[in-house]
């Protein structure tokens, strides 16, 4: 420990910091051994099945579902019956407001089914065979509506509404009707007109993006257990125990301390696995039938009954002065928040701009519900379609003022002291050395040859948040040390937080041994989520580590008689006088000088953390089918310290792909009654590791100076850029500046051919 | 929370202690949905069986595997080849030195067979029956050896020598040669010849007890799964998950900190738990195999291979005056410790003389190796045996000097002051309180008539042990608190330490949801065991409800932006100045004042806490098959605080009935050639409810001075007198003074016959 460790310096010499232990999760994870949510039996078991709506829109205006109930092995069956009337009920889940009659509405649904795949009634039964049987035997009557699918659609005055409460809430004020906008955000900075009227050039631009699904390959499952005392226990696969244990706890209307949430490992998230869908259902059937009732989503039910990311309509107007400073910003946007309100405009607004230091700006974003799933998040929510948008007139500009990318970014780029559009000020923050990494890098280096090649760059920005965490840690007779934490492990996060407890203790990755815990033996946590696992989680056990020498410290002065100010501790090894003990002799002695000893601590930094990155990537089109091909990528991040380098480099490597999906093939597919098309892996085209090259990483390391070791997280941003710069990069190579996502082949073919024959 | 409760208080009001919550864990143990040993599940799950020696003593020259490994579904067999040569090693196992050697020969036989059931080799196969089936296909080539079950028997010279590495350690002095007495103790106080010169009546007599097993009705299980990176997860039933973990990893030569224990629900241990059996030897055939591997042993199994309570010889002689003062006591003790050394002997030593002021005594006690299993502890493991002798001598003297038994002890009852023949001097001690209770009991003072009938009083004394607890505690948003601890719960004790958390923070048992870690989950725990779990894990989680108020105040000085020590707090209200604030709306703004709050707290606490009894007995006697009819029991006991006197209550109870079966029908029944010849529930006869009376309870509270609620714990002290105090009823029915156990039939109908026809 040195006790000096109140900010990041990347100077420091760390011991672990930086190191690339194997993951302590590693051999349960490639043997098969690891509990995933799937594989978690208990005796009793009974199995859940949840019908789903096949139209867009339509009032439910009856569910019979007394045929279902005769059907022999069938054990509970669920309606919006069996939910607790929510209406105006809101509560606060940790993370801001939610309101929980649409959360209520979306897990069953109440009045109206608003979108294909709405689950509308759920059976247990003694197999999931039966359980499908018997859905198949529950009638619902149904009045069909028209539909809408699309953003401007949807906002239009005569467009279908889906709700009769919802009104467009703008800066706080409610509008008079009910309305599909539930929200209108504006953000304002300097004077607009004065700053167009100093540029040279302005461009403003249009951009539409699909809806795209976060892809987890681990479908949704849980299993709820009511027992006979009322109290109920969940195994799910959750990125959020108590989120999930809250969730749940409201809408059934018990106190949360009757709901245990046992955190299963998880085979991804990326944001989709924060609000409950199953957890809720399965336990109402529990309850009902007295059993373990477990439930597990088939992939179209993933599709179609979970939170994809929102498509949008995003315009963007800029102009700068002929040096290339940049005077003025102005972003309209507009996403889709699904069947209810609350989707990603929030944050997708306050991205827009992020990266540059505008002096005049205004921002209006609009939230949108139509007829699809309720959005979730998916990396970086929101940040993505901002970015597509705002990347993508930064380049025009840049080449329309002659002036290299990465030069026209570096002249504007956000730093310390920039003020965002939306109000905060930048501490030290990365991205001019991300630019100049990309500057130096290899890839920027190497010239890119060959016909229909492009290159392209583009930077991108995540918040990282901070929240709240809590670690526990004991300390073993043999010198190890076990630690408890509440994240949920979905990048390596066991093992990067592991990492600062060994480095603030003085001893090695592999003498600590961390476990997640369960929201019964752990204190309050907050989703794995918003890139703040290794930042704030990794803070809670970096405090946990300081209780742990504190306390040895006193041991130490009762084995040397001595006052407990005078020892130190340093790598390890506790000092006073000419006295010395290692940390491992010293937790052999703790028996004999007042038994054992453990560590806690309980965090809430504030955020964001602010993770900034640039993407390199050269594509080549094909001529004839116009499909992209991915030649070479790059992904430089600022991770204020790279923890575990190899999941930084995971992280970058994994968003990157992500991104590289959603720019190139990933949609929903909706036809025309807007029912989704492609509600299949083979349909619905997520990349595999054919279509990508290596995503070669370069970290960069600016400190954040709120964290001892200097971490910002980094999880999220490197999903930002891709989008923009493979589009910037398609231009270089086609001349075409593709403004809607997916540039899939039948789309940009057109768009090539509509530019051919222009 | 009352700052200065720094001891405990008979006349404090408590809120939560001293009532009679529903337990915790009840719903689950009545429904069937707590998970046992047995009910532990997991996929690929193999099944061990244990090949067990047919011969009581016998060199074992060679094992022969080979046509067992070849049987279709066999996955793995272990032998002594298997297990670390652990020759010469000791371990500190937390409570005092283990010998590894004589752990390591018990759990696997490595060059003789000591006892018949002792584990030899160990198959592990596809299922239970396969692994049955593969036993009788391993080849043992034995070479029979003479054997020796009666402690004085295994004491001479010519005995059949058990070892030829143990030898008589007196204090802290070898013998020079070979020896089944593995330890001579010696205490001595004042000067015995004086101390007899000064009695007017000497008494001597001598006494003998068979081996009993404690008869959990769970047999020991155990599932062990040695992953692929070295880590070992036992599943398993025990009495301390810490202490079968340190034992494992010892045994195996492994680290602690690479195994992990989960403690199962458990179905009894009475001290049988605490050794390990079956958990190293799971590990080693799942570390052979790669797959999981469950055991669980049959009840002649746990008869034959596990340990019960030793069999012993005393020598009790004691002086008194004739006004009742005692003035010498004199015991000589030989405590069979089973097959290997380091029985029950130095707490039967200890406890001999325990309940009175003895000015002058001197104690003798052998510990003697011998061809049963090794023995146990066994609730306040050794004090019976010596109660027994004790109680009877004592019984006698009262009666010979024509002094109320009652009032006999009074007179010479130990108290606050008194110096035990061992060492120690007696803080508030509640010896003398529980006498008067006695004598002003309603039992007591009910005369009891009719022919063959008679009653007994005994007292009895055991120390409860202090060692080390961990807590950790939760508080959740809706004001109730999650408390994490590491001792298993065998009798109520999740809700006798959540109590103790519930007083100290102000709110309600309820509103505390305790839960029992694994050994990666909890700091360090030693077993459930001594009596000590609601002393020193109630102490735990009463510095743990400290702690957490010692955060809360400072949360509530940021509400009211005060001075955090003008807080205070008293039954769940913090106040400064005017303001007032509950702990359940304190709970729930946590958030908003700097995150969750968790508590924690270590403890080593001193014993002995001192627990003390005495008990009445109303037999009759069938004058025809000498069936003793227990017709009415009360146990009196001193808990100090009852905190939960159910609990309480239960404990004395049970404690009782075992001390009955003990006294009247249980022993371990050995065949001329050694074996045991009553392994099961039908020949061996433990007390079923149609065998005894309600037990009457009369809790007498002399607090603790050592715990702020002034906890001295219950569990083993009801043991100790019920078979002194049958005896003495048994006396006053018959004439006769039964001096061996147990009296059963035709044990007794043989006295009778004989003292009436002499």
């Amino acid at each position: 420990m040195k006790s000096d460790a109140q900010s990041g310096d990347s100077a420091r010499e760390y011991k672990v910091l930086g190191k690339r232990p194997i993951r302590h999760d590693g051999a349960d994870k490639v043997t098969g051994r690891a509990i995933y949510g799937a594989d978690f039996q208990i005796t009793g078991l009974a199995h859940g099945k949840i019908l789903r709506s096949p139209h867009p829109h339509a009032k439910i205006l009856s569910i019979d579902t007394s045929e279902a109930e005769k059907l022999p092995g069938v054990l509970a069956v669920a309606t919006r019956e069996d939910l607790p009337d929510l209406a105006d009920k809101i509560a606060n889940l940790g993370e801001g407001a939610v309101n929980l009659a649409h959360l209520g509405r979306n897990v069953l649904a109440h009045e109206k089914a608003l979108y294909k795949g709405h689950a509308v009634a759920a059976v247990a039964a003694v197999d999931a065979h039966t359980a499908r049987e018997a859905l198949n035997l529950i009638r619902v009557e149904y009045e069909t509506l028209p539909t809408v699918t699309w953003v401007l659609d949807a906002m239009q005055e005569d467009a279908p509404l889906l709700h009769d409460d919802v009104y467009t809430d703008s800066m706080g004020q409610r509008g008079d009707k009910p309305s599909n906008v539930s929200t209108h955000i504006h953000f304002e900075k300097g004077n607009l007109e004065e700053g167009f009227a100093e540029a040279e050039v302005v461009i403003e631009r249009e951009f539409k993006t699909a809806s795209v699904h976060q892809g987890y390959i681990e479908p949704h499952v849980s299993t709820a257990l009511w027992n006979a005392d009322g109290h109920l226990t969940i195994w799910t696969s959750t990125q959020g125990s108590f989120t999930a244990r809250q969730q749940t706890a409201e809408l059934l209307q018990i106190p949360v301390s009757q709901v245990t949430v046992v955190p299963c490992e998880i085979g991804g998230g990326f944001g989709g696995k924060i609000a409950v869908y199953l957890e809720p259902v399965a336990a109402l059937l529990s309850k009902k039938c007295g059993r373990p009732v477990k439930m597990t989503m088939d992939r179209d039910e993933v599709f179609e009954g979970t939170g994809p990311t929102p498509g949008s309509f995003v315009r963007i107007k800029l102009g700068a002065k002929k040096d290339g400073r940049l005077t003025a910003g102005e972003a309209w946007l507009a996403y889709d928040a699904g069947a209810f309100p609350d989707g990603m405009i929030g944050a997708g607004s306050m991205c827009v701009f992020s990266c540059y230091d505008l002096p005049h700006a205004i921002v209006d974003g609009y939230d949108v519900v139509l007829n699809k799933p309720k959005t979730q998040a998916y990396r970086a929510p929101g940040a993505t379609q901002a970015a597509f948008a705002c990347e993508s007139v930064i380049d025009e500009l840049a080449e329309q003022l002659n002036i290299d990318p990465i030069e026209f970014r570096l002249k504007n780029a956000a730093k310390e002291g920039t003020r965002r559009v939306d109000g905060p000020v930048y501490p030290r923050v990365g991205l001019i050395e991300t630019l100049e990494a990309a500057r130096s890098s290899d890839h920027w280096k190497s010239p890119l040859e060959g016909p229909h090649r492009g290159r392209g760059i583009a930077s991108g920005y995540w918040f990282n948040i901070g929240l709240k965490s809590s670690a526990a840690a004991n300390v073993n007779a043999d010198g190890t040390v076990t630690l408890i934490e509440g994240s949920t492990d979905i990048g390596g996060t066991r093992t990067s937080v592991a990492m600062q407890l060994a480095e603030t203790l003085g001893i090695s990755a592999e003498e600590v041994h961390p476990q997640v815990g369960d929201t019964d033996s752990v204190g309050y946590t907050d989703v794995t989520g918003g890139s703040r696992v290794t930042f704030a989680t990794g803070l809670a056990a970096y405090h946990a580590g300081l209780d742990i020498l504190r306390q040895m410290k006193e041991r130490a002065a009762i084995l040397w008689e001595c006052d407990a100010e005078k020892v130190t501790v340093e790598e390890g090894t506790f000092r006073a006088d000419d006295k010395a003990i290692s940390f491992q002799e010293l937790a052999s002695r703790l028996h004999e000088t007042g038994g054992p000893v453990v560590g806690r601590a309980t965090v809430d930094p504030a955020g964001p953390t602010n993770g900034f990155g640039t993407h390199i990537v050269d594509v080549e089109v094909d001529p004839d089918t116009a499909k992209v091909t991915i030649l070479r990528y790059t992904a430089i991040q600022d991770a204020g310290k790279a923890i575990h380098p190899s999941y930084v480099e995971g992280q970058m490597q994994g968003g990157a792909v992500q991104g590289i999906g959603w720019a190139l093939n990933e949609e929903y597919f909706f036809d025309d009654s807007g029912r989704m098309q492609n509600a299949s892996f083979l349909d619905y085209r997520i990349p595999t590791c054919l279509d990508v090259p290596m995503i070669d990483t370069i970290i960069v390391e600016v400190p954040n100076p709120a964290h001892p070791y200097g971490v910002r997280g980094v999880g999220e941003t490197p999903i930002v850029p891709p989008p923009a710069a493979i589009a910037n990069a398609v231009y270089r190579a086609t001349g075409v500046r593709m403004r809607e996502l997916p540039m899939s082949p039948p789309r940009l073919w057109a768009e090539i051919s509509r530019h051919e024959s222009a």
